[in-house]
């Protein structure tokens, strides 16, 4: 019993990893974008189809700034960004954050993700989200808090390739 | 103990299902760019930076056919698209394939990809692939078949989020 109980524990924790590994790849690379990228270029208006890149970094920020109260873990710590960046992300009149306002709330909302992950057991990232009923999570346990991470880092992927696109621009 | 062995079985299941319905996801989203854009559109040149879409579509095809070989489970069927936009990516004298040869391929390696996976036991997925060796393997056993589906997925995210810009380009 214990050896199955320990192996059990052995493939959350292996599972866990290969998910968190793979959301700080992305985040790691979205670090090195904003290293490499100007404040001007941030803001160059349209530049990704409707939004500018400054645009999109504070789209990422808000969204990471809810994981924790998605997971049940926190509260945001920006939520004038949720109104900006997610609420209503086609008030043009909307005045946006500076690029420094930004970066450093990218960094932030970052960090303390980061901290919370790696103080959480793998046991509780197989635990229900909060956007899901006790009684759909009975059915459906695969809508846990690890999913969110999954989805969230293809998300953050997404706007990656976008990014690389604005850098490659301005070489040509 | 059998309980246990069974509770294993299911956190197996549960990852597979969330990580397989990422993947899944993000090749129905591939379909639904590819039902969008004419031929024409496909073919524009250096749109996507230095690539046209045809050629990013030619790219993505490409790692989902390595995927089976990848993961010790089957042998190429476009080694030809390999050699084009996996070997040589930038030999601009290159001659692409046409549009209809890159569609009616992405639609073949996807669907032979996918109907593997649908016979796959869980227990399988969380084995090495065939990158790592089994002393590797037995010091980081993340490095699993699971893990490479993954990392997969993310690439695809960050094509389509510069797929999407190609299309609201137009609209502009």
């Amino acid at each position: 019993m214990t050896v199955s109980v320990e192996k059990k524990k052995d493939d959350r924790a292996i599972v866990v990893k290969m998910v968190l590994d793979s959301w700080k790849t992305q985040n790691a690379r979205i670090d090195k974008f904003l290293a490499e990228v100007s404040d001007e270029q941030l803001a160059w208006p349209a530049v990704l189809g409707r939004n500018s890149a400054l645009y999109v970094i504070g789209h990422l920020t808000a969204v990471t700034d809810g994981l924790l109260p998605i997971l049940g873990w926190g509260i945001r710590k920006y939520p004038d960004l949720e109104e900006v960046f997610i609420t209503n992300p086609f008030d043009i009149k909307a005045t946006l954050p500076t690029a420094a306002d930004v970066r450093q709330a990218w960094r932030r909302v970052n960090g303390i993700a980061e901290q919370k992950f790696g103080e959480v057991s793998p046991e509780e990232w197989f635990e229900r989200h909060t956007s899901v009923t006790e009684e759909d999570f009975e059915k459906e346990p695969h809508r846990n808090r690890l999913n969110v991470i999954i989805n969230r880092t293809n998300h953050q992927s997404y706007h990656l390739g976008q990014f690389a696109l604005l850098l490659k621009k301005e070489e040509n």
